[in-house]
């Protein structure tokens, strides 16, 4: 049976993991008859946002912790992560991927990525596993890799940003994957894109499938 | 088009909403054909419960500012609910349900109920429209109604609790459904038994049909 990694940015779209395309995720890795396990960094979200009013609130949360609701406590720290473990590694989005593991949201082009999330990236690619992203998350692999083919759907500023990082980028609709063959990168754009969540339920299942036919 | 309130206790399963029983929900709406609206009661939540520890935080959350993370920010209190808006009213289970909804978890038998729970319940059975529960939800549904059929699985102490609020309790397995005809209740267990994420999928998909069925 497959072995998939899924990291998640913490819990809540903006300002952690997306929970419909993390749980999403999780769901049709199962029922694509492989297995996972969760991993998050063991960091500070960059802040909290009350996700009625979108305002910041004064408060500190950690984004391992947070992320471990959506894992019912079944989470390790991604500094522990073995690519050797692992037949491939996969990030559903949300705003969190932008704010806490790097610092797209804030820097664009010029963005930080975290070093547990660049080295896990790094370690895949290194044993020639493939990596799958969501929504705003191929932005991870485009900082990282520079020269790869993604789609984060048709945002023309995030696309372009994508572009000046080196990247190729195709714009895509809902459920569309795109997979570049030669670097085992498969993306798709989800909530990038005005979704509902049938068609993120769709993006989910065709990006697992695409991630286990590379494995 | 069908449309169901469904009722969030939060965003995590120790202390608030199960994520994936409250995003399985929502998926099985949609893929059913049906749409959906989110509602949670806008108080404080009981706790904040540590999901790697199972520690008690030293925090205060909102039970409709955190479940509105699930809801990504399209959300409304509980307060304002219509029965007559709507054609079905749903409850994901979680701890939240047995700590926010009522005090399940600490009274036991002798539990009382959020009155906003309580007036929503009780607005939707006098319209003689269905009502579904999830994993501990129908505690919520025996403690008002009294006289009803239904499951919280196969976990002996808590069906014991629910005879004793005078409602008949069937023992179930994964994705099982029971449906109460004259009430027009229906239920399954999830993560009442030691579940994996595919069989709450099962489980929320066929609850829906049933509902939808009844609506």
């Amino acid at each position: 049976m497959k072995k998939l990694a899924v990291v998640l940015a913490g819990n809540g779209v903006f300002d952690g993991a997306e929970i419909h395309e993390a749980t999403l995720t999780l769901y049709s890795i199962e029922k694509n008859g492989a297995t996972y396990e969760i991993f998050a960094p063991n960091i500070d979200q960059h802040h909290v946002i009350n996700h009625i009013t979108g305002e910041e609130m004064p408060e500190k949360r950690n984004v391992m912790i947070e992320a471990a609701r959506i894992a019912r406590g079944k989470i390790t720290d991604l500094a522990k992560f073995k690519a050797s473990d692992f037949d491939a590694l996969i990030f559903p989005g949300g705003f969190g991927v932008a704010k806490n593991l790097c610092s797209f949201a804030f820097d664009g082009v010029d963005c930080t990525v975290n070093l547990d999330v660049e080295k896990a990236i790094r370690s895949m690619i290194e044993q020639k596993k493939p990596v799958g992203a969501l929504c705003i998350a191929p932005v991870l692999l485009a900082k990282i890799l520079g020269n790869v083919e993604l789609t984060i759907g048709q945002d023309k500023n995030t696309a372009d940003a994508i572009k000046s990082m080196g990247a190729k980028h195709k714009d895509t609709t809902h459920g569309e994957v795109i997979i570049d063959e030669n670097h085992k990168i498969v993306t798709t754009p989800c909530y990038m894109l005005d979704a509902n969540i049938s068609q993120i339920g769709d993006g989910a299942n065709n990006i697992v499938k695409a991630i286990l036919n590379l494995a």
